[in-house]
């Protein structure tokens, strides 16, 4: 698509109720969008799809965390020292702007994020680069990392402060301890989450694309590293066009389409349960709408990968002929249950039974006081200490006559006979594991706006040009839209009983009665409903001639959007006709 | 519900998965709760009944508006101004307080919320009252307006101060003007949006009754308050417990149970959109498991009204004692579109077209400036202005030969015929209407914790006390527990392989076949599952028996939660039966 259609399609999703800028009437507020009723019906049922196949058919469990979460967490996860842009602000107009962005946009450099700041103010220098907004010269500028978690404050007083969270992930690590017990301690198991994440961009820019308040789709499956392995052989067969990241730094390197089960043999995706993931999300992505010719999973180069991933593939799209992230795909490893577990009070491990108990050696020590105490005077408690652990850590030197242990920098020499070591044989039944955490994180709103970009068209129908939304009928705002021819002789109430009937078996039902036929079709061609039926008055002569025995069923009108083809179908089935082409078990051709 | 029950409840949705105290591991934050996978499905469940029922079935549009906004809007809004509560910190512990609730723990005032703060400060005094926390005097502390608005910045700097929503109803109002493009500027209209809502509350308190994150779901119908009423009569015969203002006050003053035909036509409910609503909210609150038995609608005393509502009602619920709110429902007028209309740059009106165009006299002045200027000198511009107000507010002041008007405490005198003074006919189609808005904004977390407490219940099956959740099959997180009798012979297949059928038939399963038959059914009976069906030896045997033409069905037992009655169903009608049951279009004594 052009950038004239990016236009086109934020010009259609203001006037048609997908989406627009939050406050306008106050100047707009950059960064922030409200989903009008269109939108917020889409991202629902995208929502809804998501939760579906990660979910549900995955057997995981959801919860919904607060967005506001206290300091401790993100100390622990690493935000608050690593969740940061480059800051550079214009010494003449006082505007602030991401330092990388401006490196990205006036040089051949790209991946800026990823060069260290005191690289990028040299580069800046180097390059004579200059504030966006007024022309000012940017050298000499310092570069300030800028966190871009949104910080308020928890109660009264500034004692305490929170974060809204920059990922649901969080939300969910913290829990783990209470999250386990549901899962009756048994690994694998998975959590998911949507809800609104936060980032308090420098400069928001490209409409949905970079906000400062957007939705995440997040799994986080916890495994038994040594001993969990996905269910690969149900996408094996899966295809997805692949670009490593020795593909991209590569003269000739591009995109290559492979099997799932061929990324996995050749090694070239690592982790087996991160191409288990990205077959799943694949096939999620094309039902949703996004044009598989317009997408690949592309792994992060070293510079770019988060400091908890080890490693790390992105969902991409081709929109407006940039190539943009829809979702990630990490492997986190123990990275955040260590951390969380060193930070706070709780285990965050699970207990793996072994199948047979193990039998180990277990040194044990029992120093001899009536020695020591005579022989160390006040350190003789500290030298007791250190023999106890010199037995943990090396029983192997025990075997002499003597020991030496260190205490605030002075050696101590013990008889071993005073030491009362000795090696027991204990029985364990198993042992506690951090779990590794496997992570599919799924941009909603991103997946909204390329989903509307993707199924954007144009042709002519009866030699007018049309737009219109080529929706998939899961994720369409509007599964059917019910008109009467006009709403006159009975045709406007007998329409709008049927939509009330549509409405009750459970389909998304829009009633219209006003304007002209075609220009009802056009609106709801605009809005991506897939179906429209219209009740005319062949509709009402059936209906009359009920009372005759011999009469056929009513009938109405049934169009389908993308080829504008008529049918005509019996009211009594109508919504099972509907329902069955909205589930995809039938198409337009069978009714 | 004793405390006793209470505390069981708070124990009960820990352990099986509705809601806990977040980041424990960190000992725990207040006011912020986290939903596990029970709660989650349960709450969605709650959001999407309230969606069908005031959204979907109302033909409202549903929106989705960001959680942050800018400073501006709760400048017109009020918020900034009006939302706070009384903070008093104690002088020994620091620990801070609301001094109104201090007064109504430890008098017999009520509602102190809307007494003064200075008088506050007084009873603070005349009672000797005292810190909570440590016992120590409060009498002479200052008492200070907290506002109630978590605050954060909105970008780099700290120029752009943002506020999480105290409420979702201000991201409705402030896109006025395109959500009324999107109804074709035709009132009535609503919009309604669940989502997140904010409160940095003093002393969060009572699990998830007060807490400083929750979600609300908001409808706000616009209407013309001369011209549109609601449809009472769907409504006019539901019946509710009415508390008005008058008999609170009374000594014997108690809820009567009225019907809202009787409430509108008696004015004991000033408007009838206010009754219309509590009608369909009092069928809601049924449907999702509040008992009607502790349920009744308050009005607001004219002390507890919001600064912008004419007219107030609440829902409100016994639990624990304690009559707690659940939604209110108020009259706001035209306080929300007026004020964003002054404060922003848009219009927040819709044009009214008549059905016959008006003719109107319109006065208008041309005042003779080679009269004005040589007369006044510098004020003739003044003068002139003020020439051309007086015409539009009192043209017969120009019957006469002079008029005089006023600048600057000055008074001025000029000949009529100067003034050019004339009365011209003007045909007007229409005029502006600021509409009025309705709202009823209703809790979710609130309505989950009332459900979950009215549906708690205690009995003994065979001879052991049950405990189990009698929630409505709507509701309830988890529809069908499918069980295999053991996991061996097959039964575990077979269970698996129905649950999987079931689960695609769009019913929400869960399998288990972890621990003995009865076990598991107290699981289920814990997190209210409404049904179990277990697949057993005789089972098996029907399907073996499948390649014998004689052979009937294989069936399966189906037991009711709440009456342990179990029967045997074909497994070819389960999925249909189950979601007939779940309807509600069957009851499991027609099974």
């Amino acid at each position: 698509m052009s950038s004239d259609n990016s236009t086109g399609l934020v010009e259609l999703a203001k006037r048609r109720g997908f989406f627009l800028q939050t406050a306008g009437a106050y100047g707009g507020v950059s960064g922030f969008y409200t989903f009008g009723p269109e939108g917020a019906a889409l991202k629902r049922n995208i929502e809804d799809s998501w939760r579906d196949r990660f979910a549900i058919r995955e057997g995981n469990m959801e919860v919904d965390a607060p967005t506001v979460l206290p300091e401790p967490v993100f100390e622990a996860s690493g935000h608050l020292d690593g969740f940061d842009d480059m800051l550079v602000e214009c010494p003449e107009c006082g505007e602030s702007h991401r330092a990388d962005h401006i490196v990205e946009d006036r040089t051949d450099i790209e991946e800026a994020e990823s060069i260290p700041v005191t690289e990028v103010e040299e580069l800046v220098a180097e390059y004579e680069l200059v504030c966006p907004t007024c022309g000012a010269g940017l050298a000499g500028q310092a570069i300030e990392d800028f966190n871009l978690m949104f910080e308020t404050n928890i109660g009264p007083g500034s004692s305490a402060s929170g974060y809204l969270r920059p990922e649901t992930a969080q939300g969910i690590f913290i829990e783990f301890p209470q999250l386990a017990e549901y899962a009756r301690n048994q690994l694998p198991f998975g959590v998911t989450q949507i809800g609104r994440a936060y980032r308090n961009e420098i400069s928001p820019r490209k409409s949905l694309l970079r906000v400062r308040e957007f939705t995440q789709a997040e799994l986080e499956l916890f495994i038994d590293p040594e001993e969990d392995e996905p269910a690969l052989e149900s996408v094996a067969d899966v295809t997805a066009p692949f670009y490593p990241a020795s593909d991209q730094t590569a003269d000739d390197g591009e995109a290559r389409e492979m099997r799932i089960q061929t990324v996995v043999d050749e090694g070239i995706v690592g982790k087996p349960w991160i191409a288990y993931y990205l077959g799943i999300a694949k096939q999620w992505y094309d039902t949703i709408g996004v044009d598989m010719d317009r997408f690949r999973f592309r792994q992060h180069r070293s510079g770019e990968r988060a400091h908890y991933a080890t490693d790390c593939w992105d969902a991409e799209a081709e929109v407006d002929g940039d190539w943009i992230e829809l979702g990630g795909f990490a492997y986190r490893s123990d990275y955040d249950l260590s951390k969380h577990d060193a930070y706070s009070d709780e285990e965050f491990t699970v207990f793996r039974q072994y199948d047979d108990p193990v039998t180990v050696e277990q040194p044990t020590v029992d120093p001899d006081m009536s020695y020591l105490g005579p022989a160390f005077g006040d350190d003789a408690g500290a030298v007791a200490g250190a023999i106890e652990n010199l037995a943990a850590r090396n029983p192997g030197a025990f075997e002499g006559e003597n020991v030496s242990v260190a205490v605030d920098d002075d050696s101590y020499t013990v008889p071993v006979e005073k030491t009362g070591f000795s090696v027991e044989e204990v029985t364990e039944s198993g042992k506690h594991v951090t779990p590794h955490v496997v992570e599919p994180s799924l941009g909603i709103d991103r997946a909204l706006y390329t989903a509307l970009d993707h199924c954007y068209r144009d042709d002519e129908v009866d030699g007018e040009t049309r737009s219109y939304l080529a929706l998939p009928q899961t994720v369409a705002p509007t599964t059917v839209g019910v008109f009467p021819l006009m709403d006159r002789d009975g045709m406007g109430e007998y329409a709008r009983d049927l939509a009330t009937e549509l409405r009750e078996a459970g389909l998304s039902v829009t009633y219209d009665d006003s304007g002209a036929i075609g220009r009802r079709y056009r609106r709801q061609d605009e809005v991506g409903t897939p179906f429209c039926v219209t009740v005319d008055y062949a509709t009402l002569g059936e209906a009359r001639a009920d009372a005759d025995e011999a009469a056929g069923p009513d009938t109405v009108t049934i169009r389908e959007r993308d080829s504008t083809a008529q049918t005509r179908v019996a009211v009594e089935d109508l919504a099972e006709t509907l329902t069955a082409l909205r589930d995809g078990r039938a198409t337009f051709d069978d009714v």
